[in-house]
């Protein structure tokens, strides 16, 4: 028995074939075309069954991550960076194209958290959050090994949970004090170089050419004061999210992904330190774990959707 | 086909027998005995049966809520105000003591949230968040009908969200800032004291005898300024909380209830204001509503567990 997971971004579409384990056979990807997107999805699969002469009947399913939210039933409210506008059934139209395979279709991040708990840093966890600290802050839900898509696919927006109520700033979705305003890479580069104009102390932030997160950390980890002032913003303010997280859904697990979570331990650290002052005693029980599976969490989060049904 | 809803009290076990459609047919109480509490609830679930000439195979379950965390097992780790040390599996005693009838058995907050989901505020809803706001706070989450319990049962614990890591009085949890601090009934009233104190403006918040909740509310609405600074106060937390929830379960309703939601539309409307303020865009299609099953959301709840299971 096998499944596909398949992993819809804005430039590339990712594809793994993987056996009804969750062990990956073969990865591949195609460039992402607005026009013909689905048809390449679906053709994508079928030539690979072909190839590898594997029958409709022994593919479980396929799963697929899409950038935007997506509610239990498949379907989208527009997919804004492919173009795709209104109400759109993705499930139907995919399964239509694949002649009956089942298809399960999830919000990017929400798979990629299922992708990290089937085989990457979420492993043996069934109830577990992902925290993707990227450009953005995206996140995913899973209670009882199930992705919680929520009634309009909005659950695990964890990247606009209002942190500062007395920001003034905006951030991209309109609003002041979201968690992505710090905690992302843009934030963290963004609050390096407020702290450097206003602190009075010496720092190399203000000579880099082009400020990069990995910068600030590592301009920290050298011990320069106003780039670990800015790294201990983004880890309060991740303290804060997480502690209030894990009152709501009681999670055993907190998985830190994307590329600011390169800065490891050294981050993870700091966060676990301010999610411990924040926490409420009996939700404390709580393991913070590094991202593994970097940019393949969404096809084997494809894989997962279908695995873990 | 019938069900029991028990709510076991630190001074009260309330009992319901219901219907398998959540109609309540006969609701009564008995003291709260430390020594014996479990005897007792199973004394009265069989001598009710007894006395309707209620057959075993005609009673489908038995839900009980407790105060304190259970997990998904029905386990919990000390019941404090019933005496109760260490960890017991309330669902296993509760099933032998029963002749084998089907327990099952969660947090008293959770277990509300089910009560008004099945005939109270949150009907007709399947995912929701319940909010009490008593002498201190609690919740319960619910996600496609089913209670949240989380992996040491303490989901939904809403009270103790931080929401303010400015704030220098402490918690009864021990930490500083909890959701629980502003708008329980306590909080509230701390806060007018406090305010009171500080605003150099007319207030009849230091007149009263023994300030309550309930006269802050009523002098809010006389237009009492420090009064309304406090309400506002309790208002903006819980707009924060709420919004901070929306984004992670993206619920499609909250429902609030306790001795605080007296106060009504009057704290409703402004609670949905900051909700509205701080809420990420695609989770804000959410209901507030009022609660309306009292002291009985208990044994409804009890009762929902066995018909939702």
């Amino acid at each position: 028995m096998y499944c596909f997971g398949v992993d819809l971004g804005g430039t590339f579409i990712k594809f793994g074939l993987f056996d009804i384990e969750g062990n990956l056979i073969e990865k591949w990807d195609t460039p992402t075309v607005k026009e013909t997107f689905f048809d390449d999805i679906a053709k994508n699969v079928l030539d690979k069954m072909s190839e590898k002469d594997i029958k409709k009947d022994d593919v479980k399913g396929v799963g697929v991550g899409v950038p935007g939210p997506v509610d239990g039933e498949g379907i989208v409210n527009g997919l804004v960076n492919l173009g795709l506008v209104g109400q759109v059934n993705i499930k139907n139209i995919l399964e239509e194209k694949l002649g009956g395979i089942k298809c399960i279709v999830g919000n990017d991040a929400n798979v990629a958290a299922m992708g990290e708990m089937l085989e990457g840093g979420g492993k043996g966890y069934t109830d577990m959050v992902m925290i993707t600290l990227g450009t953005g802050v995206g996140g995913g839900v899973i209670i009882g090994g199930k992705m919680l898509s929520g009634v309009t696919g909005g659950a695990g927006e964890i990247g606009h949970f209002p942190v500062n109520v007395d920001e003034q700033a905006t951030c991209g979705c309109g609003k002041r004090g979201c968690l992505e305003q710090y905690a992302s890479a843009t934030g963290i580069v963004r609050v390096a170089k407020e702290r450097a104009m206003k602190i009075k102390m010496p720092t190399k932030i203000l000579e880099m050419e082009e400020l990069t997160a990995k910068d600030v950390f590592d301009l920290a980890k050298e011990g320069d004061m106003v780039a670990i002032d800015a790294v201990e913003i983004a880890a309060r303010y991740l303290g804060i999210a997480t502690a209030a997280i894990a009152c709501t859904v009681n999670n055993k697990a907190f998985v830190v992904g994307g590329g600011v979570s390169r800065a490891g331990d050294f981050l993870l650290d700091k966060v676990k330190k301010y999610f411990n002052e924040y926490v409420f005693k009996p939700c404390s029980d709580v393991e913070f774990k590094l991202a593994t599976l970097g940019n393949d969490a969404g096809i084997y989060g494809g894989a997962a959707l279908v695995i873990k049904e």
